[in-house]
């Protein structure tokens, strides 16, 4: 290791920067140590001593003592004092114009070869010796009102979700982590109590039963819990909604007026039992039993086999005194499909009822404030008056009575009771979707990491990368805003007629909000580093406890499969001529026709305006539902012809019919969300929305140009144009994204993480 | 709401099991009922009497009452007792069968046309009424043998992992679920001085300080603890890897002899103090301060601002006694850049040092028992010889010296030692993917749900969509197996040539493995519905203890960046000719002749025994990674050539170089797997290794294969040959999937959920 100063020589002074650079560099090896020597040293108007000392300096096997680096940076950086403007523009033109330094031409000439060899024509390294510092320009504001946006997403329930916020931002929620699922359980009742008490629990009830009768605004106030504790949610959901909302939607007025108000209230704890350990998502065959005895007009309900135990059952392992249990029923000889009945659990010191046997479900991935349990039921007898009746009834001499004549038909108008869970469950996604994205990106304005020598650090939204994880998904979240506001409405507002559309809109629009949350969290959390791991900062809560949001109130693969039996229904609907019930018959034949060929002028076309158009990525997406449900009912249609039952053949073409249902609720979610757009009365909220929908499909059409590809939907051109046009929409919106998610109206208290308030 | 009995007309009989179906299916429109009733009508051999009793069954506003269809089927059934063979195959010919039918032609084709029209000509109808079950056949048993498999994967260091395998599930390892973190904390002690007795600790420590000079072995000790429990495995590497390895690598003699014994037997805990609160990724900005007094011959290590604490350090919020922390080495007036030196953070009473600040991290998502914490440094004085000096020294004088001329240089080589973590999150991630697969596969085989029907439900191994889902996965953790296998070899086995490769083969591999086992546990969990959700079952754990896995020892993203610029490096290499240093300048212009454009023939062959082919396969992976890195170098270029530094020019490049890592990254893997596969002696396993080989390259071609599309690689019809492939491979290895699981050799009290067991 030697000790060295820089050379007395003016001639060699030049090369000094260069020098420096190429040591502390460090990226150099002694091949190219040994290069740039060569190149010195053959410069010819150097003097021979001048020569030997500058070779001292640039022997790889014998580099320079790192303070006598030091004190070549302290030379140049002194004599470097006043220089300006160009001629600190690079390492060459900084050598040249030292003090003292002489630079001859074939001296400028090795230093600029050496330079360009290097890579270092640009100002970078120069800056870096220098130590100056550019400041980075702070990002522009943003393009539009976040309080006219906010308002616009709140929409016809703005001044609830005021009310719900400004409650749940109340000094009795208080969140607390770390805590034993035995006290997390006790904050969460004490939670439901309050929520109880403010009368936001029975607001779906009838008017006579102590509610409100008002089921949208019930939703709102589940949805908004959300963004407070997501097992609030859930025990809200489980006591409100599922328990009180079974017996209101299958019950009778005189099941509403006994147990409703109690409900309402939380006086009256119940849990919904439909689930069991052996059949979750065929609830079809589910094993309870509840058998009628005509004797002493009581229904007994028993668990006829241990894997037909309740299993996963909220309110169940430590609150419940109720519970609203889904049994086969059985009258004489004869079985009727599943029935739902109420059965005490526990008496009013909180035992288990006789013949009940309850277990606690014990600890789980999420969810810890939330009490899942077993039940088993002993040949447990209850009133004939418990069956909830209203689709069907038992009369006192044992004759069962339904105006439904199918069981099919009864089992699913029973279980369209389940769609609310569906529609809020979806929106309480949504809301953990979005708290993420807020936390995610507040966190990537204010952090910064990384940046170009002698710059500031570069904040972590600036980054492509970064963008290019974050943006797409704050489309969507608006894209979801919009379709599940929608799909509230219709929940609303639906009758007889539309019940079953609005089921898969449900089902299909459940699936996907839990799936994009799920994508959502985690890529948030990640860019999030270390910090997202941190409890307080709320992607462990929300992670885990929405996790099973993908999986309960519906399975999202089988909720999904349901979307593409109806997009089977719905395509034969559009064919209704001939023979008006015949299911795969016709459409198989006809698919191509109605689809029509991919346009080859519009498949070439890759201007900014046309990727950008609604014209274009409506009819892409509808492109791509139609063609998939075409091409599913033929493969389907082979299959059956040739001798496979119906559940075979849909089991071959699973696969092909998630594509399908995909497909369907993407174009459903971009239609309501043009819709919402164009009907936006505040024209300056416009263009940024018009650039979110455009990300929104986009980014969604580039994830599947494969497919659009293999269809001749676009060419190769338009395929690459349209990743490029993400990346473009990425950076337009950028300066947008923090106003974006300001819009959510999350107030600081409820978003709680300390990295993003 | 009528009650009927079925009719006595001979000529009606036929007619019964179609009127009980279109009741009793339930998916019937009244339109749909008027149009089978007009039909049965119009049939004109039915006598007026009994067409009034038939017109009265099929009255949509005046349905069946639910025990007249129980009589209905009663009395088919009861009549068709008898049946067999071709009268039971559909609903016409079971009608036209049934005892006292007497069917007119015209009655037949009414039936049939009927029939036809609600797409009910399968047997599937027929036998529902029958109530026959059919078997589904057991699956075949595994193609090869599940022991020789495992011998395989367990290679060179099989009796390392049997040995661990038997230690890890002694009695004295218990897990136990829903622990505050103060008690889990002290299970992962107790766990970890069980190891460390046992002598797992010292394993990579030279022999003079207690240990066995074998870093394979205890990696292989590190990756085993996975298996049982993931806050085990950190502790254990904190300990033993990060702070026991920073004295051993970091290091002279002196240290390893003063400090290495009690840190391998644990007598010592002590902490990896690099990452703060302000510079996580970016660790050469890091800001803690040692600045040397030559006074007293001492560091004074300090804390400057606040942003500059330590941040998430494990075994600092309780267990640990010394650090080792990463500082800005200052000597006089020159700062050295980042160096290390061991700083008692607490004395034997386990209080605080003075000038030492303790603070609990507090909840964090995952890693419960892992005690992180964070540390300000107040002027805490060590002595001269606390500095970890392999690399660099001060002398007592305070002449910095080191070897290293480059501030730079020094700090990658410093920070070389971080490698053996990155190759050891990769291993203990693919431990926590292959429990998961492993759990997730076996409930897939027990777990029955839907069926034809009829039939006995199905398994959901059987679901295309689940084997879609798992069996991917499966092949990717084989592939990985291999992968991770060599770079731990590699790694092992490092020299200075080829320290820098390895470094960017942990880098890569690390960020695949991690990602992968994020992404695989996710899926496995709801591939498990509500049993994935329970803590029992272990996805709880997995999920969050691995999450941070795609963070600490350097965030993915970051890198991945880091690959991406290794490969430029390379790419450079390749191009060694005229100026060996030339970063960017010819290899812009030469990629394009280099990668050489796609073999129309090649891009047209779709036949299945080419999608499987090794060559292939390689070929489309080498071209990927190559026409990606000459792109980049070409975008890089312009961007630079017209004045951008290099920084901002990567910057904008940025989602492009993660496409060019992550090809290259799945290149090498491939590579490896064919290699491995290759050179397998066991000739019986090399069936199922191909088609594992060929899943997993497939699939991850199909998820890419847009990109292979618009690179003109694949045509349209190869690229969709290429998505049936990938089916195809999935129900050819679905019959080997428990066995492919099985040879991972995870002893069932170390996997432990109950569903797997």
């Amino acid at each position: 290791m030697q000790t060295l100063s820089a050379p007395a020589d003016p001639a060699a002074l030049p090369f000094l920067p260069l020098i420096y650079v190429a040591w502390v560099d460090g990226d150099l090896n002694a091949q190219e140590i040994d290069a740039i020597r060569s190149r010195i040293i053959e410069t010819p108007s150097i003097r021979p001593d001048t020569r030997t000392a500058l070779r001292a300096w640039l022997q790889p096997d014998d580099p320079p003592a790192p303070r006598s680096l030091v004190a070549l940076l302290d030379h140049i950086r002194e004599h470097a004092h006043n220089l300006k403007g160009v001629d600190r523009e690079s390492l060459s033109r900084l050598g040249r114009a030292l003090p003292d330094a002489e630079p001859t031409p074939e001296t400028v000439a090795a230093m600029e070869a050496v330079e360009e060899a290097l890579g270092l024509q640009g100002g970078e390294a120069a800056r870096e010796i220098l130590d100056e510092h550019a400041s980075t320009p702070e990002p522009p504001g943003p393009s539009f009102d976040p309080q006219a946006m906010a308002r616009l997403l709140d929409g016809e329930y703005r001044e609830m979700r005021e009310e719900m916020r400004a409650f749940l931002s109340g000094s009795q929620f208080e969140r607390r982590y770390g805590l034993s699922k035995e006290d997390k359980r006790e904050d969460v009742l004490r939670w439901c109590r309050e929520l109880a008490k403010a009368g936001y629990g029975a607001l779906s009830y009838p008017t006579y039963a102590g509610g409100a009768d008002d089921m949208a605004r019930f939703a709102v106030a589940f949805e908004m819990t959300a963004y407070f504790d997501v097992s609030l949610t859930i025990k809200f959901g489980v006591q409100f909604g599922l328990f009180g909302g079974a017996i209101n939607m299958l019950g009778s007025e005189r099941h509403h007026k006994e147990y409703l108000p109690e409900t309402g209230t939380l006086e009256l704890p119940g849990c919904f039992a439909m689930t069991e350990n052996g059949h979750g998502s065929n609830v079809f065959d589910i094993e309870t039993e509840a058998r009628y005895d005509p004797e002493t007009q009581e229904f007994v309900v028993h668990t006829p086999v241990d894997r037909a135990h309740k299993e996963y059952i909220g309110n169940a392992a430590a609150h419940g005194r109720m519970a609203v249990v889904f049994a086969q029923l059985i009258v004489g000889h004869d079985r009727h499909g599943v029935h739902a009945l109420l059965v005490p659990i526990r008496d009013e010191q909180m035992n288990p009822m006789p013949g009940v046997r309850i277990e606690d479900c014990g600890e789980k991935l999420g969810l810890h404030g939330v009490d899942n349990g077993r039940l088993w039921f002993d040949q447990v007898r209850v009133p004939r008056e418990n069956l909830l009746n209203r689709y069907s009834d038992v009369t006192a001499e044992g004759e069962y009575v339904s105006p439904i004549p199918s069981v099919n038909k009864r089992f699913f108008t029973m279980l369209s009771a389940l769609v609310a869970g569906r529609v809020s469950v979806a929106l309480a996604g949504l809301a953990a979707m979005k708290s993420g994205l807020a936390i995610a990106v507040r966190y990537g304005e204010a952090r910064r990491q990384f940046g170009a020598s002698g710059e500031q650090e570069v904040r972590l939204m600036d980054y492509r990368t970064h963008q290019r994880r974050l943006l797409p998904r704050l489309a969507k979240a608006y894209a979801l805003d919009f379709a599940l506001r929608y799909l509230a409405e219709r929940f609303v507002k639906r009758g007889e007629k539309d019940s079953r559309e609005v089921e898969t809109l449900a089902a299909g629009l459940k699936a996907y909000a839990t799936w994009a949350n799920h994508d959502s969290l985690q890529e948030c959390r990640e860019c999030c580093g270390g910090q997202g791991y941190m409890a307080v900062n709320r992607f462990a809560d929300f992670k885990a406890d929405t996790d099973i949001f993908c999986t309960f109130e519906g399975d999202n693969t089988v909720l999904m499969q349901l979307v593409a039996k109806s997009l089977l229904a719905d395509y034969r609907r559009q064919f209704e001529d001939v023979r008006p019930f015949t299911m795969l018959k016709y459409l198989a034949d006809r698919a191509a026709e109605a689809v029509g060929e991919p346009n080859p002028v519009e498949a070439r076309k890759t201007d900014s305006e046309h990727l950008r158009s609604q014209e274009f990525l409506l009819a892409a997406m509808r492109y791509r539902e139609q063609r998939l449900t075409g091409s599913l009912a033929r493969r389907l249609r082979s299959r059956i012809q040739g001798g496979m039952d119906s559940f075979h053949a849909f089991t071959e073409c699973q696969n092909h019919s998630m594509a399908a249902a995909n497909a369907s609720v993407e174009r459903l979610i971009l239609e309501r969300f043009a819709a919402g757009v164009e009907t936006t009365a505040d024209e300056s909220l416009k263009p940024v929305l018009e650039r979110l929908l455009a990300l929104f499909a986009l980014s969604r059409i580039e994830e599947d140009r494969a497919w659009f590809l293999e269809a001749g939907y676009v060419t190769i051109a338009k395929s690459r144009a349209i990743r490029a046009e993400v990346e473009t929409l990425c950076t337009e919106i950028r300066p947008d994204a923090l106003a974006l998610t300001d819009a959510f109206g999350i107030p600081d208290r409820l978003l709680g993480a300390p990295i993003a308030t």
